[in-house]
């Protein structure tokens, strides 16, 4: 028997990270939820030309250090300057460009007078009030120079880093891929989704959660099937998904019947373990290399599936698209006591309260309890060496809530 | 000047709940993240059919009531009962059928023998421990009766929903369709991505950057456009929009320059307002209505947008889906003092430190500098009455981090 933290490991030393692709700039929105394999350096000065940072007139400070409400200064507009005016303009000294926010400022001028203290002329403007040299103006270059690394490598892209990968120039992006992973349910029972079972069958609902959870993990979905209970079968199915994926997940066959599938078609090939683990749910499970391609054999059951998932693929997933493996925790308190199996890790599916400081166990703790599944919001992780939770103990929690 | 909760208020009164649309069982991915409009009820009872929990030997219990390590019971096996097997079986008595986790329980048997107290006999079994009746026993409907409630109308659908979903015997779900989302960022100086900007121009950050959060947000994207900036080229872009689009966001063009087209295109028409918010940034903001459909018109830095999407569009938006407005904040501590102006509610960029329980103010806070957007992982909230921030104090913080 393994523990939950040794066989943790013993899969991430074999999710290695895969190699770097270069994707365009035009397809921004893929970037989003990968891994910058390089650091991002701006090809150009940001901004790219010196502009105005106000609605106002583009003028020389020296023509209105006199400027006061008292003696207010009088000048000729020259031109109206907007955002995304091309020419390349230049101020004649005593004059005045009216000048909106982000347009460039013309040669010559050195500060921007905002509009609230004029009186809005656009012939003669009235200026009401001195500005200093640099007033109001972004000069080219003062956010980012040509060569500075705006994203270092090692970064999950979220939105927030969006402007400046549009803006630095490039044409390309280096990323770490993102594992494309193939989902195959093990099963002569199982149906696909809206089928109408009959004696005996039942509809796969292993291969649609799984699907559903590598999507919201931010991985790519590279196949979902299902395959039959024989090694042969199994063999079939997954040696193309092999070449067209990075990871296999399979549910089911890896536990201790006559006719356990994944054991049938790999075990003693010795390219596959199959392990006991010191947790509920989720005790037996097998982990492969096929092809190159890891392969996670987890428990057919919903539930075991499910925290299979969490506990030991989503961390693997995560290292191989170069992201951090931990999966997010918090800790809460426990509202309502529940057992735990002595020598075993439980993930105790548990609703929130107060604001999700504090959790209850919920439903049968069995591992096949379709109708608890859907209405735990968390799992609460209990200690091998702890039997017995009570009201104000503190837990770890993996919460379920979100959408990522 | 209106403050930010006000201005919520306001947003949160127009942005009205979609309808509900019936989306096929067979699209079940495509419900994840979407709210039950209806409770889900059970067409079917869970288990579908009275099946094995465990792998062993499916017997009438009173034939093994005797049986123990010293006086085994010795039975013949009649059959072998994998899963999936559709056939109608009886059990004769004094006979046994092996049987796997999940396989239909024979007629007449009423209970399970585990094989880890037989022998694992294929003709003749040894049985070593009697078992009581329903021991490992599923029984049909024992999870769920037909016309349960299996999730309430009102649930946001997430990846452990999805085996009671797909296992219900429904063909349709009623969800709230998620809002399809135009962006349309308003300026003469924008180029699309890729595009190499010339003197004046600049490449557009806003669209992707919104179009990004739209989707990490779980809603769609119905179109990311630019147009030019006067008020007919924002109406010539805005008009089809309101057709094909449940919400409109625009960047630029909500200030107090000469040409903001947002107002040139709608100010006094009734339809729509422009306020002044006590916040920063994000200060001028516009909101109005477009053939029924709300329009979010956002200031044009990439700061403002940002804080924007995140205080003002997100919460109508998913209130629009269905889900409840508030996006999740929580609570650090300052780690370094930074001011704020008064009068103005502040949504300060900052950086987290000691795992997200710190956080420290990040370059500069002018609404202009890309770089110091890119590199903020969260926003802290400091009231308008509070104009600086101390060492140890506690601030309202909305992470960044997520990927949604």
């Amino acid at each position: 028997m393994l523990t939950v933290e040794e066989y943790q490991r013993r899969l991430l030393q074999a999710a290695t990270r895969l190699p770097s692709e270069n994707r365009p700039i035009t397809e921004i929105g893929s970037l989003v939820g990968a891994v910058l394999d390089k650091d991002v350096r701006s090809a150009v000065p940001l901004p790219g030309f010196t502009n105005s940072a106000m609605d106002g007139y583009a003028v020389r400070a020296a023509d209105v250090t006199t400027a006061s409400a008292d003696a207010p200064v009088r000048m000729t507009v020259s031109d109206d300057i907007p955002a995304g005016d091309t020419r390349q303009l230049t101020l004649r000294p005593g004059e005045c460009a009216r000048i909106m926010t982000g347009a460039p400022l013309p040669d010559g001028a050195d500060a921007v007078v905002p509009v609230e203290i004029t009186d809005g002329g656009l012939e003669i403007v009235t200026i009401s009030e001195a500005v200093t040299a640099g007033s109001s103006v972004r000069h080219r270059g003062e956010d980012v120079q040509p060569g500075d690394t705006v994203i270092p490598a090692g970064t999950l892209l979220l939105p927030r880093h969006v402007p400046v990968l549009a803006s630095a120039g490039l044409t390309e992006v280096a990323v770490v891929r993102r594992p494309r992973v193939a989902v195959v349910s093990t099963g002569d029972e199982l149906l696909p989704l809206g089928e109408r079972p009959g004696h005996g069958q039942i509809v796969d609902s292993n291969g649609p959660m799984l699907a559903a959870l590598v999507a919201q993990g931010g991985f790519e979905l590279a196949a979902v099937t299902r395959c039959g209970d024989t090694g042969e079968a199994v063999r079939a199915a997954l040696t193309p998904l092999a070449d067209s994926a990075d990871a296999i997940i399979t549910t089911g066959g890896v536990s201790a019947g006559a006719f356990e599938p994944l054991k049938l078609a790999f075990e003693g090939s010795g390219s596959f373990d199959f392990v006991k683990l010191t947790m509920q749910p989720g005790k037996p499970q097998g982990f492969g290399i096929i092809g190159g391609t890891p392969v996670f054999a987890l428990p057919g059951n919903p539930v075991s599936s499910l925290v299979s998932f969490l506990v030991f693929v989503a961390p693997a997933l995560r290292a191989m698209a170069g992201r951090s493996p931990e999966i997010a925790r918090h800790r809460a308190t426990v509202g309502e006591q529940w057992q735990s199996p002595p020598g075993r890790t439980q993930f105790a599916r548990v609703v929130y309260a107060d604001n999700g400081h504090v959790v209850r166990p919920i439903g049968g703790q069995g591992s096949h309890v379709m109708g608890g599944l859907a209405g735990c919001q968390a799992l609460a992780i209990v200690p091998a060496d702890v039997t017995s939770l009570s009201v104000g103990d503190e837990v770890e929690v993996i919460s379920l809530e979100g959408l990522a």
